[in-house]
């Protein structure tokens, strides 16, 4: 089940049809979160998906106020559904590349039916595969969600059969994330997860499981990664999932992913 | 004025509305192209357009008879104005990532009237300052016109004022492209134009001039195009243009531009 609305006029209004002209569409000049939803209709995680929403708003330089007119909408939106997905762009404007400084903001609130957490569907946890698809480092561009999204089109496409996600690599050989995931490395009881600041979205899962762990970013090679002792995947649809395996290197369940998956969605109950 | 038209039911119809849950717009899923017309309402450079089109097709994964499907539909398009912005995307979707395996192809056909060629409206050549923004480079996305432009977008809105066009490098500091223009530069005679297989957009004009001159592509670094004798920018719309400064620097009006500009001209009269 999926059910759009786009925000027009000062309200949410049930409506597939979206500007022809708008810059989202044409140059992708936009931002977007997929939110779960806990039972009673609120937005447990929404002070995380905000706060890189903002960073996002900053970098492609939108008006300051954008924030609130988002909050002011979502604060309007039906909580039927159990995930959303919200769609934020800089409207239409005249041709060519330069931002209208006083942008009509577009926003759209697509509703939809979230999965089980993944460790309910699939407990022996992920089977991943390396991505051939290589990120590009852009700083200005990185940790936030915006619409320029080809590169994970690409990586999904691409995505080998009989694989649950794909280990991502950045131009350098740095690994960097999961097609839709975080990934989080278990060395002897420390644990890790990628630097961010060059390529790779900073997951609202990922913020929130570094404030409940003790997590050391920092750059990860491949070979780190297949002596890890274990791995964690995180995404906001999914929870926490462990990796089962890369390839042909097999890996143990981390022994805190069940405390940790019941902390999650105690959040959302 | 500008005139959008939907390719819905076999044939070109005037709508404003875009289907909302298109992957255009969710991960900037396609591709377009910025033509300009004959005074018959014929396209001249077709052919070097035609074959960007089909090297993002075939990047992106799309169906090969996607190509089969934009020629009959711009053979119906009307030829009013005197340029168009083609834009073609994967279409509706399930959610996620994923593109379908037959994908339901949508076409947009935006007719506007082109500006002056720039060396009519700006016959003293244009200034030009230097990006701050630097391209990631990303061979699996180069040389073709795909949606995702937040690069783009960052560089045209970051242009000092009172530049025409910004000088855009990747992120090792070689020189790749202007916002919106290819660059050519002549040392002693000799023309050269950045390489782009990592990143940057291999222009149309780009292609037909290199078929007019003796041109080298090779890697080009600043301190090299700040020596050079001549820089000479080519655009769809603007055609060519001469730069007249880079920040201080001065350059002179490449003796060449008068004659090929006159032949491109002659193309769509």
């Amino acid at each position: 089940m999926s059910n759009t609305l786009i925000w027009r006029d000062g309200r949410w209004q049930a409506d597939a049809c979206w500007p022809a002209n708008d810059r989202g569409l044409q140059y992708g000049d936009g931002l977007f979160e997929t939110l779960r939803m806990a039972a009673d209709g609120s937005l447990p995680l929404w002070p995380l998906h905000r706060a890189r929403l903002l960073k996002g708003l900053v970098a492609l330089d939108f008006p300051v106020n954008t924030l609130a007119l988002i909050e002011a909408a979502i604060a309007q939106a039906p909580r039927t559904g159990s995930a959303v997905k919200l769609v934020v762009t800089r409207g239409a404007g005249p041709r060519g590349y330069l931002a209208p400084v006083e942008p009509e903001i577009e926003l759209q609130w697509q509703v939809f039916n979230a999965p089980d957490w993944a460790l309910q569907r699939k407990p022996e946890g992920f089977h991943c595969e390396f991505s051939e698809v290589r990120l590009a480092p852009q700083p200005l561009l990185a940790g936030f969600k915006h619409l320029n999204r080809l590169e994970q089109v690409l990586i999904r496409n691409r995505m080998p059969g009989g694989s649950d996600e794909a280990i991502v690599l950045d131009a350098d050989d740095w690994v960097i994330e999961g097609a839709m995931s975080n990934l989080f490395v278990c060395e002897q009881g420390q644990w890790l997860t990628p630097d961010l600041s060059r390529c790779g979205v900073d997951g609202v899962i990922r913020r929130w499981l570094m404030g409940q762990l003790s997590v050391q970013e920092t750059a990860i090679s491949p070979d780190r990664l297949l002596a890890a002792d274990a791995i964690l995947l995180t995404n906001s649809l999914n929870g926490l999932q462990a990796v089962r395996s890369i390839g042909a290197k097999r890996y143990d369940s981390p022994k805190e992913i069940v405390v940790l998956q019941q902390e999650l969605q105690e959040l959302f109950a």
